[in-house]
C-alpha cells in the first residue's frame, strides 16, 4: 500500500505535524508485537480523541488506506500488525483516567491507559478491577478490551468483557457510537459493547470505556504446592473445582517453566519438581485464612510434596514475579516460540497434560506449559529455531494434533490471546464456516 | 398476513400434524403477553428441535411469513407478540435439562426449560444459577436470554448474559450456528453469544444453551427495614453501595406497593411505612451472620424505624412472596398499567425518587414504584383506565418527563425488560440514530 504525499498532508492536518511520522526509525517501532513478527506501516499517527480518529477514518474511506489501531503492542496473535501496510494509530495519547466513581463503583477511562496504572489508581481508592493479564504492566485497557483479555483471576472474577458497561467507539465509516450504559443494568438496543470487545479492532476503534469496579477485597493470601508429577498437579486442580472451591487464581507451571524462571531470576524454585501450583484466595480476613488452610490440606491429600503459604504482600508479589517472568524467559530455550492458548473443560486438564507429555516424547521438541489451570486455560509453547525446517514441520504437526484434541475435549483454541493472524488458519475448525 | 393452506400443510409436514394449529381457541392462547396487548397469530407451532426450526425458517423465506418465537409469554414489552401476524413458535417442547456438569460447573439446557425448574435442579446438586427474574416460576431460560433478564440478585451476581457461555441458534436464514464455548474462557470469533442475548428474538432463535454455574452459597440471610420516608430508604441504598457492601439483593417497595401486596396477601406488612427495603446476603455461614448485623446497624443509623432479620428459609420465602406479588397485585389500582423499567446510577436513586414524588403530586395519578434498588433499577408503574383520555394524556406526559430525567442522570430506559414494542418509540432518545 502506498500512502501519497497528499494523503499524508491531510493526515498531518488532522492530528498535527508533531503527531504523525513516516520516518523509518519511527515506523520500525510500530511494526512488531509479541509474536515477534514485523510488518512496516506506511505511517504512524498519534491521535488525541474520537474526533480526530473519526476524521482519519473518513479520510481512509475516501483515500483508500488501511488503519490499524494499536495499544502497547503486547498482543500474542498479531492483531495490531499492519500485515498489508497502512497507517498505525498509536493510541497512547488517549491515556486519561477520566473518573473513578466510588459511589457507583464505576470508572471512565480512555483506551490508552496502561492496565497496571489503572489497577493502582482504583486500588488506592479502595476499589478493584479484577482483569489482570500477565502483560498488565505494559498492556492497555483498549488492547485488553479488543482481545477480551483474561488472566489468572478469571477463575473467580471472569474476564474483561464482564467488567465493561459501556463504550464510545469510532466505526470504520468514521461514525462515532455510544454503546451500553453507565449503570449496573441496561438492555436498550443490541449488545454492541460486547460485540466490540474481542473483535480485535476489526469492527471499530474504542475511544472511551466505562468499567464496572468491585470493592477491594480485605485480604489476599497465596500458597504454592510442589508436585512430583504433572498429572498429580492437574488432578488436584480438577479436584479443587469439583469440590466447589473457587480460589481467585490457580496457576500452574510445568518443570520446564520452573527451570526457565529459576535460571532467569534465581529464586530458589524447586527445579526437580514435576509441577508447581500457585493458588491465591481473597475475601474477608478470617475467611481467607480458613480457605487457604483448606486448600493446603487438599493439596497435601492429593499428593503435594511441599506446600508454602505466603500471607505477606511482598511474598505474594515475589511469586507473581516468577509466574509473570515465564513468557519472556522462554527464549533461553530457542530463538523462536510457537505460542498457543488452549482451554479445555477444567475436569479435562489431566487428559490434556497427558497428551502434551506424549507429544513431547514423540517429537523430542522443547515444550513448555504453564497457565491458568483454574480455567482450564493452558499456555502451551514450543521453543525452536524456525530456520530448522525439520523442527518446524514437527512443531506444526504437534500443534495440529493438540488443537484436534482440544476441540475433541470440548475446548477452544484461544482463551484470551485472540485469533489475529497466527490462529486465523484454524478458526473454521472450531466455529465452522456459517 | 395470510397463511395459505399450502404453506400450512408444509408446516404440518415439518412439525407433525399434532404440533401445529390454527384453531381460534389455540391462537388466542398465544396472542398475548404480560403487556396485556394481544395480536392473533396465523398459526401456532410446537417444534421439537433446531432441525425443525431450521426447516420452518427456510420455508418462511420462500413462502414469506413472519416467525415469532415465544417462551412463556411473561415478557413486559411485547417481544413475543405477532404484531404483524405470522406464526408463533411456542418453544415449550424444547424443555430438557441436558446435563448438569458438577466437575466443570456448567449446564446444558434447552430454551423451553422454566427458569425456576432449572434453579431447583442445579440447587439439588449443590450448584447455583444466580439470574432470578420475578417471573422465574413461569418464564423460560430462552425468554430470559432473549431479553437479558436481570432480577434482584444482579447487585452481586450480574445478569443473564454473565452466565451464558455458548449457544446453538437458528438464524433467520435457517442456518444453524454454534457460538461461544463450553469452557470458562474463549475468544475465537465475534461474540455472537452476547449479540444474541438481549436481541429479543430478532437475530436468531436460541435452541440450546450452555450456562455457567457457581457453587451454591452455604447460607442466606435476609432482613427488612421499614422507613417513614421513601427518600430516607433511597439514601440508605446509596449509602450501602458507597460503603463497598454488596448484598445479593437490595429490593425496595414504596407505600403504594406495600399497601397493594398487603390487601392481596394479608401478611401484616407495615401499611403506614413510606418504604420497605428487603436486603439479602449470602456466603459462608459466619460471614452472613456478621454482614446482616452490619447492614441492620447501618439501616438503623440511617433512620430505619423497624428492622427484622429472617434467617429461616420459610421466613425468607414469605418475604419474596410479598415482593414478587407486587406486579400482578397492581391491577387493584386500575384496569390498565403503564410499566417502566428505568435504571439510574445507584447514587442517583434519591434524586429519582424525589422526581417521582413530584410527578405524583403534579398529575394526581396512581403511581407505584418498587424494584431492584441495589442496581438503581426501578420498576415504575402508572395504574389507570386507558379509556379515560385525560388520564392517559397525563400519564404519557409523565413517562416522557421520567425518561428525560433518567437519561439526564446518566441512566437507561430499560434495565431488564427489553425494548419490544412498548419502548420502541423511545429507543433513539437513549442510543441515538447511528
Amino acid at each position: 500500500m502506498v500512502l501519497t504525499d497528499t494523503t499524508f498532508k491531510k493526515l498531518q492536518n488532522i492530528v498535527g505535524i508533531s503527531h504523525c511520522s513516516r520516518k523509518k526509525e519511527d515506523l520500525i517501532c510500530y511494526a512488531y508485537d509479541a509474536t515477534a513478527r514485523s510488518y512496516l506501516p506506511s505511517a504512524v499517527l498519534f491521535p488525541r480523541d474520537a474526533g480526530e480518529i473519526s476524521a482519519i477514518l473518513h479520510l481512509a474511506n475516501s483515500d483508500r488506506f488501511n488503519v490499524i489501531p494499536r495499544g502497547s503492542g503486547t498482543g500474542m496473535t498479531g492483531g495490531s500488525l499492519p500485515v498489508e501496510g497502512g497507517i498505525v494509530l498509536a493510541m497512547g495519547r488517549l491515556n486519561r483516567i477520566l473518573e473513578i466513581d466510588k459511589d457507583n463503583l464505576i470508572a471512565h477511562a480512555e483506551p490508552g491507559v496502561v492496565t497496571g496504572h489503572f489497577h493502582r489508581a482504583v486500588e488506592s481508592e479502595g476499589l478493584f478491577y479484577p482483569p489482570d493479564p500477565s502483560s498488565s504492566d505494559f498492556s492497555t485497557l483498549g488492547g485488553n478490551l479488543a482481545e477480551c483479555a483474561g488472566g489468572p483471576r478469571a477463575v473467580k472474577y471472569g474476564v474483561t468483557r464482564d467488567y465493561v458497561l459501556g463504550l464510545e467507539a469510532v466505526l470504520p465509516t468514521g461514525e462515532i457510537i455510544h454503546s451500553g450504559v453507565k449503570t449496573a443494568k441496561g438492555v436498550v438496543g443490541y449488545d454492541l459493547t460486547r460485540l466490540l470487545i474481542g473483535s480485535e479492532g476489526t469492527l471499530g476503534i474504542i475511544t472511551s470505556i466505562t468499567l464496572k469496579l468491585l470493592p477491594l477485597p480485605e485480604a489476599v493470601s497465596a500458597m504454592t504446592a510442589v508436585f512430583d508429577h504433572i498429572e498429580t498437579a492437574a488432578e488436584t486442580v480438577s479436584e479443587i473445582i469439583r469440590r466447589g472451591i473457587i480460589p481467585r487464581t490457580i496457576e500452574f507451571m510445568d518443570n520446564a517453566s520452573i527451570r526457565c524462571v529459576e535460571r532467569h531470576l534465581n529464586m530458589n524454585l524447586p527445579v526437580e519438581a514435576g509441577a508447581l501450583l500457585l493458588i491465591e484466595v481473597d475475601g474477608k480476613t478470617e475467611e481467607v485464612g480458613t480457605l487457604i488452610e483448606q486448600l493446603r490440606t487438599l493439596c497435601v491429600s492429593q499428593g503435594a510434596k511441599d506446600t508454602k503459604i505466603a500471607g505477606k504482600k511482598e511474598e505474594i508479589a515475589a511469586l507473581w514475579k516468577a509466574r509473570k517472568a515465564i513468557s519472556p524467559a522462554l527464549f533461553q530455550y530457542g530463538p523462536d516460540k510457537i505460542n498457543e492458548d488452549i482451554v479445555v473443560p477444567r475436569s479435562k486438564i489431566p487428559d490434556m497434560v497427558r497428551k502434551i507429555e506424549a507429544l513431547k516424547e514423540k517429537t523430542g521438541l522443547t515444550m513448555v506449559s504453564f497457565g491458568h489451570a483454574g480455567d482450564g486455560n493452558i499456555h502451551f509453547n514450543i521453543m525452536l529455531d524456525k530456520k530448522n525446517r525439520d523442527e518446524l514441520k514437527k512443531a506444526e504437526a504437534a500443534i495440529d494434533a493438540l488443537f484436534e484434541y482440544t476441540l475433541e475435549l470440548g475446548g477452544t483454541i484461544s482463551g484470551e490471546h485472540g485469533v489475529g493472524i497466527t490462529k486465523a488458519p484454524y478458526i473454521a475448525k472450531e466455529i465452522g464456516s456459517v
